[in-house]
């Protein structure tokens, strides 16, 4: 999304360590005509996928999951990143490591709200190695679902983990593919350029 | 909102220690229908109030936050529970007690995000004792913004955090308010009834 690029672009700041900064528009705080634009690239995208429910993780992937949810007119689950005193009941889960934070915690999503009827779009706003959205496809086939594809803001594609769910044939749609970037000049290339 | 207290009353589960379980519906899986009609309800009483930007706390506020910032077209923010590694710079901080998780966590959100100019409509799912609220409030006016109000989806009145806001002189719009709720009857009764 040509749109996107030039925001982050003129926008994003970018930090030793492979660090991406666009808390300011992309997900911490939210630029509402971006997230709208957003939401209606990935469902039209997503229009003939017979998607039935859009899963996210807490927390940025959150506002981008409702924004999706109500333009494909669907409901959608977000996975917990830690067990609470309201999740009662049986529940999926998977480990996953975490790029930013540094730790492994445990991805769950109650089993009421996955049934294997369900056509699940997985969104999210980072995709770097891939480890929160194999843990959320891992659920969604543990739970007798179908993965109708992901949609991310932002992929990191020098960090391989949305090319290595294409190659297992899941279907990967991100609005921008950063294939490199530096910290010293804070130059960025996308993919196609 | 009578949608959301026949949907309450049908589908909700209380159990014992206060709680109201609608993690199946309201902020965990999240009924598109529903949510779009509370965020229209919240954009239509807030409509006159100059809102500029709508401001939640993680995670489960997200979802009706990115609605109603879609609904008003204003930027929304949510407040993070920890400082991240991706969370650099000057922060405004409150600390709050979570009845949920019965524990103590920093509320952040960084200065850059919140501007004397801002007119702040803090919404959130639920409202017990008001914590969490209290803490928002606290960051909007150290940062020099003005609060207009406050939209919730729930509001648990028999625990007297709206009441308290409200006697503060702040204005505080829940959708529903429980009034009392039993957890052997499962019985729910709501303000007005």
């Amino acid at each position: 999304m040509k749109f996107l690029e030039d925001k982050i672009r003129a926008e994003g700041t970018v930090l030793p360590g492979h660090v991406l900064k666009v808390g300011h528009f992309a997900n911490h705080q939210i630029d509402i005509t971006l997230l709208r634009e957003m939401a209606r690239e990935l469902s039209r995208l997503y229009a003939d996928a017979g998607v039935t429910k859009v899963l996210t993780i807490e927390a940025s992937g959150i506002a981008l999951a409702a924004a999706v949810a109500l333009e494909m007119d669907v409901p959608m689950v977000f996975a917990k990143k830690n067990a609470t005193a309201n999740v009662s009941g049986e529940v999926y889960c998977a480990k996953v490591a975490s790029f930013t934070h540094k730790k492994i915690y445990d991805v769950i999503v109650p089993k009421d709200y996955l049934s294997a009827d369900d056509r699940v779009l997985i969104v999210d706003d980072f995709l770097a190695q891939g480890n929160a959205l194999n843990g959320l496809v891992a659920i969604v086939e543990e739970s007798g679902a179908s993965v109708a594809g992901c949609g991310i803001i932002i992929e990191k594609g020098f960090q391989g983990g949305g090319d290595a769910l294409r190659e297992k044939g899941y279907r990967v749609e991100s609005l921008a593919i950063v294939e490199s970037m530096n910290d010293e000049t804070g130059e960025i290339t996308f993919r196609g350029e």
